[in-house]
């Protein structure tokens, strides 16, 4: 068979689900149904986009047993084909094979531990005592500070910044221009100037966490910041000192999290929201992007708060009330009872 | 003749535009009206400002026509007296020049193609199979991924990060922190885990493109992230995967795109804003700063969706009434029939 | 006595304050009231946790003048615990010693004047001309422009960079990430293209200034960005060109500053709040959080402009109604002025 590609009869041995179809289909790469070409296997995690079906030039598909019949592409049914469409694409795209082993342009400080099938490249700097577990890749740039811990098969992407003495799991996925475990923000106000506040706690990152680029994880005043298990985060996302993440939660860009928050497992947040700090969250609270959380939420559920935009001569006419909203409310009162009183002497 | 500095007469035969008063004044650097020492050039862009010509030291003044009676001081008149400005200080602050070659700190990848007349710097990472074209200035600790193609004349400030496989244009302009190429944040549900989608597409970056500070871009999932040329991207921003941004928009500071989202062009974005994922917005939008655009924006025009500050005081007691819009605007259907049962029924 | 730790009697000799209860306490770690274990002291800053005084494991706390009779426990007795603490915790934790010189794989730029005490780490660049002061730590991988001056014990964290013709005074702290000195964003338009506005305005950073992870300060486009004494910005600050910001501001994460604003001495500003440009915000102002400022501020107070947040449904449901806040409050006056006939009428 060409190894530059795969049969559908291989993949579903491997993966799971049924063919219809030709089973003898090769395919050597995912893509959408919009821009597949020969060759490629296209997915359609979405009823919505079932008209697509009729004009992909995919060579197959992968759709759920409800999207079975609505195809004569040869296709892969599947419980789930988000799922099975990213497992697929991992398997044709793996990544590239990294050397074990330390470039000798990398600084590597006392005592650090450092194992043999790790990847340590250019222009790294690994502290005094740091430890970084069996098949890491630490890539150009980054910096590991002193007596951190890294579990295994982590992988920092160029120019990441690791503070000292914090620790992060196993598969561990952070992008370039990350920062874990930066001082927090906290001072004193003292005889009219500010008086900095130690920041002596850890960030403790958990397994298979993905941490996006330009990211900042603050560490702890004294306690620790704490990101668990699973927990997605986007791109420029900041999170403050003492902060805790649940398990599998996501978060999207440009998040805000104030110090102190608890944020619960299952969580998924939209872009540029932000949550004030000492609050905290239930498991399986979804919150709108552009939303201020304000206070805490103690129930699972969808929250909101954003101000619907307008074109922008409407949105001045409109939002000129804002202001007099109070006003408004206290006239329909007093028309409610005019009108009751006209009505009662009529 | 003084080559610290330029007569306006020189300076107008080179840039266009003439010389009232006396063509001899030298000027050597350009500055504010208000800030402006003698040798120096202010420029008038806003007749509003017209008041500072009374006051300005400058010894010469770049004014449009309709200003060119409003002073005495040697002066060029010229059409637009903004880009007039921006043209001189060009001339007048030329970039420093940076020396051909490759420092001997930095780390060059195999098969690696670096045009002898760029400057690569110390400290810099430059991938496998890598493209560096002629004139290109990759300052310290930048990495450049394997396969990434990057054209003539760009100009990379300190630790960018440009992952693999991407491709940027000539005359490139990226700032110190931004990232490109980072994975996008893709990934799929499955039995109470996420799963990772690879992010196979590319970050395609145009001509004469800026790109700020700490801003990311996302490499596409399996499509491209396209920038066109022209472009022009403040500090911190966030472009995720798969968006398309048109030629000559503009975008200011803190601003977030999410996935797959098209902005036409001549777009101007303001500061802070968001745009959710798969929309489109039609060319020449502009976007107010703040404003969260939750759908496609078919028009050209200027869009909204700001909630106007106040004190403190006024915005708890005005906020408080829009958790009861909904009731207001019954009652006040309730009010008008009543009201008209009761006229009618006198 | 065990080195390992201090008695209250030597605590308050060096920082005052007096004993209640044992002063012959050993304590060795500063801890939050919740988790603080034995040998650690703990403190009150704010009546309201005043309960947990009886729960807590604390070997001594510090507390008010007010609180001193709440408790048996050991206790430090002061004017202003939160500082106290600060300055104990200082004292207990001392920074990391970094031993004077230059790492010979630094690359240091012809001209350039490092003190003798200052320590310079492996992979950072400093360009030509740069002055580096007494006692300052620059950490790994950090990038100084040619000419930018820095002060004395100043301590830049791994990956800063500084471009060239800046200054920055005694003791500032700048964290992984932070860039300053990047070009603002200042162009022309002509003929349908952007045509760049050389930035040759400086950033110029006071004593004492704390700079957070990932934050950006823009240099001036012609006069320079001036950040005062004392200042504190927190991780994720966008500031652009020409801001001023007066001594002893506090601006917490995510916050951005547009062009040429001027913020007094002594502000507060709220996470992810926006300033536009050309503002002038008076001293002493505080502002909310998520907050868009979009006119100047000339009275001392505290601004508010947050949508509140609610359950999705109860929010779409009174949000729709925002874009008819004019034809609502033109019925409102409808209905008082026709109320009004009825009643002349009766």
């Amino acid at each position: 068979m060409d190894r530059t590609g795969y049969r559908l009869a291989e993949i579903v041995a491997r993966f799971g689900g049924r063919v219809d179809g030709d089973a003898s289909t090769v395919v050597d790469q995912v893509a959408t149904l919009d821009s597949a070409r020969s060759k490629q296997i296209a997915f359609l995690a979405n009823s919505k986009y079932r008209k697509q079906l009729e004009t992909t030039r995919a060579s197959a598909v992968i759709v759920a047993g409800a999207d079975a019949a609505a195809t004569a592409i040869p296709r892969i049914v599947c419980a789930n084909p988000y799922s099975y469409f990213a497992r697929l694409s991992a398997f044709l795209n793996p990544l590239p094979a990294f050397t074990a082993g330390i470039h000798p342009g990398a600084v590597i400080g006392a005592g650090a531990q450092i194992s043999p099938t790790a990847h340590i490249a250019e222009q790294v700097s690994i502290g005094e005592g740091a430890v970084i577990g069996a098949g890491c890749v630490i890539m150009s740039g980054c910096s590991i500070g002193a007596h951190t811990t890294i579990g295994e098969g982590t992988r920092l992407y160029p120019r990441v910044v690791v503070y000292h003495d914090c620790v992060l799991g196993n598969n561990v996925i952070a992008h370039s221009g990350a920062v874990i475990g930066s001082d927090g923000f906290g001072m004193a106000w003292e005889n009219g100037c500010w008086l900095k506040i130690p920041q002596i706690g850890r960030a403790i990152i958990g397994n298979d966490v993905e941490i996006g680029a330009n990211t900042t994880i603050d560490r702890g005043a004294l306690d620790d910041t704490v990101i668990e298990d699973d927990v997605k985060l986007d791109n420029q996302i900041q999170i403050a000192h003492n902060v805790r993440i649940g398990a599998h939660t996501a978060i999207a860009g440009c998040v805000g999290i104030a110090g102190s928050t608890t944020i619960g497992c299952y969580c998924r947040i939209g872009g540029s929201a932000g949550i004030l700090g000492h609050l905290s969250i239930a498991d399986g609270v979804e919150i709108s992007s552009f939303t201020l959380i304000s206070k805490s939420i103690r129930e699972k559920g969808t929250y909101s708060g954003i101000y619907p935009f307008s074109e922008k001569d409407g949105w001045l006419k409109n939002a000129s009330h804002l202001r007099h909203l109070d006003d408004m409310a206290t006239r329909i009162r007093n028309l409610e009872k005019e009108l009751e009183a006209l009505k009662r002497r009529d």
